[in-house]
């Protein structure tokens, strides 16, 4: 199955694709899509994520995909542009027919890291010894991976609690 | 100049389509996008919003488009449930190769009752007279319509602003 996972945000939006077969997991590819510009461009900065993120899973093919469940912070504009990137983050994979997981972060560090408040070079070094080789794009796309390998982690564990209860049938 | 103007929500987005000829509205159409469900569903409600008012621009064909700039309330959650919203609202036209402008609710009554501080049911009652004989769909597409009015004047001014200016050159 091939994920993609990803980090959003109206600058820097982070994606990670890998493919997991069994409990094997391997980098496929990853990167960040940029936008730049004042508030008076919102709605091109968005056409122009959404072109970016459109363009990536068309060239990856995702099976799946997953979103940080972005952390809301106290400053409400901050919060309202990151939903704003987080809508077109959730629409181009349902616009190719995936359903989309949701992840919190402290979910993400705890499925990759194993606490759930670790720091970000902890998370950078743990997708670093999951995906061995791997060359991240940016702290962005290391946290879109780890979304990714969290996904695949949930998956495989509904999947084994699936076939436990078929075989207690 | 046929103007779009748009009030986004995750659960009701409004909208709502006149006609601008010099200093005459009137009204073609006004609806609005529903999408229900839990928050489970979140990237298969912005994918219905998205289907939704892409289908309304392929029908209606406005020239330009407004967004009404959220009011930003103390509760982040909603904010961000909203901010996705309204990702999806300023999409769609700029994907119609729109420019998409964007007015705070108290700049949409200012131009709409004559303050900014008009209850709801005041832009009701002007929006109507604006627009005689207009039936609205609900509060969100009366919001709408608000928007695009405002627009239409933003525009006009502008329009009449840069004829002074090249008049006085």
């Amino acid at each position: 199955m091939r994920v993609i996972g990803i980090d959003p945000g109206l600058r820097n939006l982070g994606w990670g694709v890998i493919d997991v077969a069994g409990s094997r997991l391997s980098h496929v590819a990853n990167g960040i899509c940029h936008s730049d510009g004042g508030d008076g461009d919102l709605a091109a900065r968005l056409l122009s994520l959404h072109s970016q993120l459109t363009e990536v899973l068309r060239l990856w093919h995702p099976e799946a995909a997953a979103v940080e469940h972005t952390f809301v912070n106290k400053d409400a504009v901050a919060t309202l542009k990151l939903g704003q990137a987080r809508g077109i983050a959730l629409l181009v994979p349902a616009q190719f027919g995936l359903a989309v997981g949701e992840y919190a972060p402290n979910a993400v560090k705890k499925t990759v890291v194993g606490v759930g408040h670790a720091a970000k070079v902890q998370v950078d070094h743990m997708v670093k010894l999951h995906l061995p080789g791997v060359k991240v794009a940016g702290p962005d796309a290391a946290d879109a991976l780890a979304v990714a390998i969290c996904h695949a982690h949930h998956v495989q564990s509904s999947g084994r609690l699936a076939a436990a209860l078929r075989a207690a049938e």
